[in-house]
């Protein structure tokens, strides 16, 4: 099968890899529909080092069931499915809990055992816990773009917004206009909030942020973006940022612009490990820190539905599709912000 | 009048000064009956540069309001009042929104503006939202210690239990057997935990903190001290951690021993601005960080009830009293850890 490599810095490859068994009895074995490519991807695009052992890329996907291990008891071959961008058995303690990315028996794609979601078709492991049935929906669906960003894309905006407890009648501040970003537009309006500023400067993006319940759109970056948004806020600043980019300058501006007792709730995966978190930054004035890689297994259910509803078209975030032959161009197009966030069609 | 004045680490004297007097409208002079020595002024006692203007010490009191300016008018002369370690107006957005530590008209003691309480009288500003009234208590009470606690120390503590949403089924780690740690662990209790894990290695301190909730004592540190928390909790972690030291190496046992999803509340007074809070640390488990200067107002009367009925006896954690001639040798004997926490009578 084809499948998605990556060799270096900048250096994306399809390649014919061996087609994918099943090895546990509690894996499956998935024909891709739709994958895409992921803004954390683009962090290695940025800084791999090269290697003759490339990694295995993608960990967005919908397919379809081909084959189930003699474990697996909730799923058929046939049936159309989306895998949460990290696999889980769904019942450990910590799944139970909500927090599935920290599942005991868990992990993320693309290591050389497990591989990536950027192929043909793809080995899930602990299946029953790791796919989604979408029911009643097939591969010719216009619904599959939507269905697709539940892998990932906008449940880890909604992640962001749920750990921020957005709710009605909270000033909420969205940091970043790529996907993600737009996507936590998005949830955070599914949860109640009425003022949401969105911060960035890509106008045809934050156009797509203001019909998903952006109020507010704050261009300005910095000392700057700031000095905007405390403005905005009659100088109290915002009850809730949403930090969807992942560097630190955005980490600066998300506790620049945070409201005393307010809370910053981050999903961009950090480029960093040390921070200011001392008085002058979060402790001084009861600031929360919260977030992380979204557990959307916990999610998704009450999603599907509400694609299927049309209450929600968080597909709109992909703007171009293409072949798994042109990924590559995918990355580049992506890297060079000529496209949002690009689909790949199976 | 008597006031205590710092002039540089290990270096405290008390010294006449003029009595405070009326300067706004909105001041109240209090006579005070009790104050005591926090946690919190050992690290100007360790660190401080020596000054020729020394600075006023002092921000938890007990007293009796003498006198009040022209706008106040919830108070009168001859209250029992307690005094929160912040002043504040109570009635500004922040303080409506339960951060009083932010008022925005409120500010810290110990500047010369305003003054230290560790002093024979204070001048409170915005005294209608700064003190408050002590119903049919009189200054020969028993009840003083406890009721002075709720002026920082136990309330402290209960903000990190708060922030922390301690409930009924989870485990709490309290980091550091102080005061402040051991009234976590008293407002743990009250919150509902059943589980409480006090780190400390001082047996008299612990022995409280047991008598207090705590079900388990760790004197471990470091490493060692996480290894044993992970083991005490099944290798899962703690789902909430009271951090109430504020330095660097509390903090890293914090994250340390934190589940996944688990909340670090943080009350200990951070002694740096920058620490670990990327994948390594928080965001790959979604852990959560919060806490701040304790907006002890938000809290206060119904702790009071609870000290008059003889639920919470916080002010346990005074193990010696003297006279404020004396409060150089209170500041050293709490510095060599010969006494925890040491009141003022006057």
């Amino acid at each position: 099968m084809k499948a998605t490599l990556m060799y270096g810095a900048g250096d994306v490859r399809v390649e014919n890899v061996p087609d994918p068994t099943i090895v546990r009895p509690t894996d499956a074995i998935v024909r891709t529909v739709r994958a895409c490519v992921c803004g954390s991807d683009l962090h290695p695009y940025h800084s791999m080092a090269h290697t003759d052992h490339p990694k295995p890329m993608g960990h967005e996907l919908l397919g379809v069931v081909e084959e189930v291990g003699a474990a697996v008891t909730s799923l058929r071959p046939g049936d159309l499915v989306i895998a949460p961008f990290a696999w889980q058995d769904n019942t450990c303690v910590f799944c139970q809990e909500g927090v599935q990315t920290s599942c005991l028996h868990g992990g993320f794609y693309g290591t050389p055992e497990v591989g990536g979601l950027q192929a043909e078709f793809a080995r899930i492991p602990q299946a029953d816990g790791s796919l989604v049935v979408v029911p009643d929906v097939d591969e010719t669906s216009d619904l599959l773009p939507s269905l697709l960003t539940l892998s990932d894309v906008y449940l880890t905006g909604y992640h962001a917004a749920h750990m921020g407890r957005v709710s009605a009648g909270k000033t909420v501040t969205v940091i970043g206009d790529g996907a993600v970003g737009l996507s936590a537009v998005l949830a955070a309006r599914q949860l109640g909030a009425e003022r949401i500023i969105l911060m960035g400067r890509h106008t045809a993006r934050t156009d797509l942020g203001v019909e998903w319940g952006a109020t507010d759109v704050v261009a300005e970056r910095g000392e700057e973006g700031i000095a905007r948004v405390m403005d905005l806020t009659g100088g109290e600043g915002s009850h809730i940022v949403l930090e969807a980019v992942g560097h630190m300058p955005a980490y600066e501006q998300a506790y620049g612009i945070v409201r005393p007792g307010g809370v910053i709730s981050r999903v961009g995966v950090p480029q960093y490990e040390k921070a200011p978190i001392g008085f002058g930054s979060l402790f001084g004035k009861n600031a929360t820190l919260t977030g992380g890689p979204a557990p959307v297994r916990a999610y998704m259910e009450p999603a599907i539905q509400q694609v299927l509803n049309g209450e929600i078209d968080p597909g709109r975030v992909f703007d171009r599709a293409v072949g798994i032959d042109e990924v590559a161009g995918a990355y580049a197009a992506m890297d060079k912000r000529e496209a949002l966030k690009v689909m790949l069609t199976f």
